[in-house]
């Protein structure tokens, strides 16, 4: 069986080490794991399918001879570094916003597009977490009655932030528990018993950046270019799985039933929805878990052909690293992925 | 000045307390205070206006010779004795969801529809928390550009619970500081680090009796019979202030300036909006204020007519004993209370 020679940027990050963990979990084939990051971390080393492997710097030449990357450092990282690499045949599967609307580069979420793959130019983009969350019950849904419109309001963990968002929540709670002050760096407001309504960069229209990704990246990934979403991005005290509450209008009349039998074909999400015995997705169940998980679902009392329903997803897994393996699965699956 | 003699129901609760302290911060009249509650409490003291008073078991007698009483016990309480107080000639406003739908019984927002509380046979009912919440910005908005249908995902403290959530959620994270095991008794789930979308009991078509109340509440108490609008209620890990985020289209253009303004007019909101300097609304601010707070307010991206916006307010202020208390002054300047 072929095996590959596999980048990591952002290694360090809270991400990268999903990648790692996910990697061995799902045996994708590695013969070399070239573990990059910035400068400061040169020299660390990562313990990888029971080998020690020494974390570089991230230049353009650290991609020399690698058949893909996985690139989860941040925007700037991506733009500065990618190209580089495609340059010298190393095919990239980002996980930031750098390229997700450039025309010339597929967006995918392998049960939805994976067709879109074999149009790549080197860089494959993987998609915003909490679009590709609402994805996994907004897209079987789709598919049973026509989606025409979305709300979206989401319950975002703190693991989209990064690391240094986790460790702030537990250190706020952990000072909050000795009776001690609470300081915050991350965010600009403490975030242990608080909700902050505020995910990413202000707009001039008053979105914020990420509200606009759902916006965007839903109409490209499910190529509906005039699908139309207002999302409201909100940061919540839970440390690793989003949670998000939609309502959505179709073109055909809605049935709930049919609603979970598509949600329950569909491979990246699990019914989750017995109220009666209190069974519905929460964040601390989605954690660590493939599939997301879809509940709550009922007509909706505002649209005619509408449904409301609520989705959980980790957004570490779905929101970033699984997905980001996914597609390097598919990619081999289609034989896309060179090998040096 | 006349003053009044004042029951209160279900004193030991979380809302009691507020009551108690907000007559004293409102300079409310008050000549005798007479704290009700299960016999269990009964001999036990309160501190109100620099004296000590007993609390009595609450028994279809104690409301002999009372102007009014406010009701925090429930709504099995509510149905059992607030016809017992009315007999006795004591006005009764109800916390409780009891009497709310009854169409003999004035739902009372004071900002919003106090000309209602003329009609009382007897009762008033306090709205449901979250609505009373969401009307500080839906009602002003529906006066500038006529509220059609609407979307709320809410964002619920654990006050909403009463007490005994508020310390599930304290010990959880103590416990989780300390190394132990989290266990739950109010919630059916771990509340801290996590989200529940489930508050109240749960309906046969799959909604909760809480996401119903903002649906038929909102409609009796803004007058507008076939408003639409769809409600999804989530519990969070905050103490005590009620988030709501909602989409709401409107029959007339709309201007996000003039949204504003409608909404710093109104008495019982102000603007909290200036994403550029990260001033949005969030519960830890909201905490103990007697306006809601509304920002986040932008142009809907999937209605022609429609608004974005976001809402915070104290839930056991604006969503209970605040209201209750307004209800009181309201009734005693239209000299609608009676004075044994």
């Amino acid at each position: 069986m072929s095996a590959y020679k596999v980048g990591i940027v952002g290694i360090t990050g809270a991400v990268g080490q999903e990648i790692l963990e996910l990697l061995t979990a799902r045996n994708f084939p590695v013969s070399e794991l070239r573990p990059l990051a910035s400068a400061r971390s040169a020299g660390k080393k990562v313990e990888f399918d029971e080998k020690t492997w020494t974390i570089r710097e991230a230049t353009p030449d650290s991609f020399e001879g690698l058949d893909f990357a996985i690139f989860s450092a941040g925007g700037s990282i991506s733009k500065l570094l990618a190209p580089e690499a495609v340059k010298r045949g190393c095919v990239v599967i980002d996980n930031s916003s750098a390229f997700r609307m450039d025309p010339n580069v597929p967006l995918v979420v392998p049960e939805i597009n994976s067709h879109t793959l074999r149009e790549h130019k080197g860089i494959v983009a993987n998609p915003n977490c909490s679009t590709a969350i609402a994805l996994m019950a907004l897209y079987p849904l789709h598919k049973a009655f026509g989606l025409k419109r979305f709300f979206a309001s989401t319950y975002q963990a703190v693991s989209g932030t990064g690391a240094a968002a986790m460790a702030e929540l537990k250190n706020q709670v952990a000072a909050w528990a000795a009776g001690k002050p609470i300081e915050h760096h991350v965010y600009p407001y403490q975030i242990a018993f608080n909700v902050l309504p505020h995910v990413d960069l202000f707009l001039p229209d008053g979105y914020t950046k990420e509200e606009m990704k759902m916006y965007n990246e839903g109409r490209k990934i499910m190529e509906l270019p005039d699908l139309k979403c207002t999302c409201t991005c909100v940061r919540v005290p839970v440390f690793r799985a989003h949670s998000i509450s939609i309502d959505a209008e179709f073109e055909r009349p809605v049935d709930v039933k049919v609603a979970r039998r598509a949600i329950s074909e569909f491979p990246g999400a699990e019914v989750c929805d017995d109220p009666a015995n209190k069974i519905y997705p929460m964040p601390l169940d989605f954690q660590r878990k493939v599939k997301c998980g879809v509940g709550r679902i009922r007509k909706n009392t505002a649209f005619d052909n509408g449904l409301a329903f609520w989705v959980c997803g980790d957004q570490l897994w779905k929101g970033a690293a699984l997905n980001a393996i996914q597609i390097a699965e598919e990619m081999r699956n289609q034989d896309l992925l060179p090998q040096h």
